[in-house]
């Protein structure tokens, strides 16, 4: 049945680290009572833009995701429905046809660089988790995430940097970390940390009734 | 029978709410399962000195403080014995002849600006906490309290800030917050932080058979 489900935001910059720590999360708990939420998967449809045009977009600006949407979803779990998450396919800057499905779990875990940007969906997190973690780390991490997997040059990556990533993250990421209950200094590998927030979640779904081992 | 034991640091600014979250914490847990040591207690004795050099004293570096024998105690700790922590008299700058005695418990909380200073320190914690408060409002917190409850003037209170106050925060306080496990926004009022944390230490408590609520 629909119980009151908890909503966790996992903030941080590029590189901090943030997947990691939301997918350790999700995974140490049992499958069938967390969804995760990636919150790129709401950007914009961009297809009608030339591919002139759609290089020049700011993926790193909170405009270019569909936030109301989220917005709307999460409050649907809340009230016990399903959901139809969009996908965006980064090859065509198009939603795909495509969503996934999320039926409402106990634990549902919202990530994104922007989730704590906008007051509404902050409003709907009960426990909000920044991963804070050295710029230079971040660099390094994003670098080697964009040429080894992503096939980009080391010239295109700095590119973008400087003229998106860097201005979005003081103007929208960092500043955003103030919204924190809880700041986890370098993300996935800080297991006090994580083993207190895992706990916390047990601990919840164990009240709640659920089995969680 | 002693147990391994939990020793819980709790360190940030002045002002910053440190002692309200450990407070709290020890507040939330059984009595005799947790004892609070603060590193203020182990302040050198400075009886010999004249009261014009007892003036001078930088009491916000970490060489004023007897930390070798905080360290010695929280072994003896560990090991089950019982430990005299010293008490410091601020108005003589001496130790007094009381001590305060102490039994091992399942959790102590060890709190003060500079506790994860030393690494000898930090390597005997299970879980470092940062209390992390804009500097602002650390100062304001300050203020008030000094001239509240310590009769001071305000002169005497932003000299000594300028003097030693901010200085030892930028060069050993601030620079320490990046050994924390995690970052606590805002303090005593974070009631999801600490929600989590306590939560945390009653399920250790639990699962070593110790009585909870």
């Amino acid at each position: 049945m629909s119980r009151p489900l908890l909503i966790i935001g996992v903030a941080g910059g590029t590189g901090s680290g943030k997947s990691t720590v939301a997918r350790n999360i999700v995974g140490a708990l049992p499958v069938e009572q967390v969804s995760i939420i990636d919150h790129d998967s709401y950007y914009r449809d961009r297809s009608e833009l030339s591919a002139e045009e759609r290089a020049a977009l700011n993926f790193d600006h909170p405009d270019s995701l569909d936030t109301e949407l989220l917005i709307e979803q999460l409050r649907m779990l809340r009230e016990g429905r399903t959901i139809e998450v969009p996908q965006y396919d980064f090859k065509t800057h198009a939603r795909s046809k495509e969503t996934r499905r999320i039926t409402p779990t106990p634990i549902v875990v919202v990530e994104g660089i922007l989730v704590f940007v906008e007051a509404a969906l902050r409003a709907l997190m009960d426990m909000k988790i920044f991963v804070d973690t050295d710029a230079d780390i971040r660099v390094f991490r994003r670098i080697r995430r964009d040429i080894e997997h992503r096939g980009r040059t080391f010239q295109s990556i700095r590119d973008q940097y400087y003229k998106t990533v860097r201005p979005m993250h003081l103007m929208f990421v960092e500043p955003s970390k103030r919204w924190a209950d809880i700041i986890i200094p370098e993300g996935g590998d800080n297991h006090v940390a994580l083993d207190m927030i895992i706990g916390k979640l047990k601990h919840v779904l164990a009240e709640s009734g659920k089995v969680t081992s």
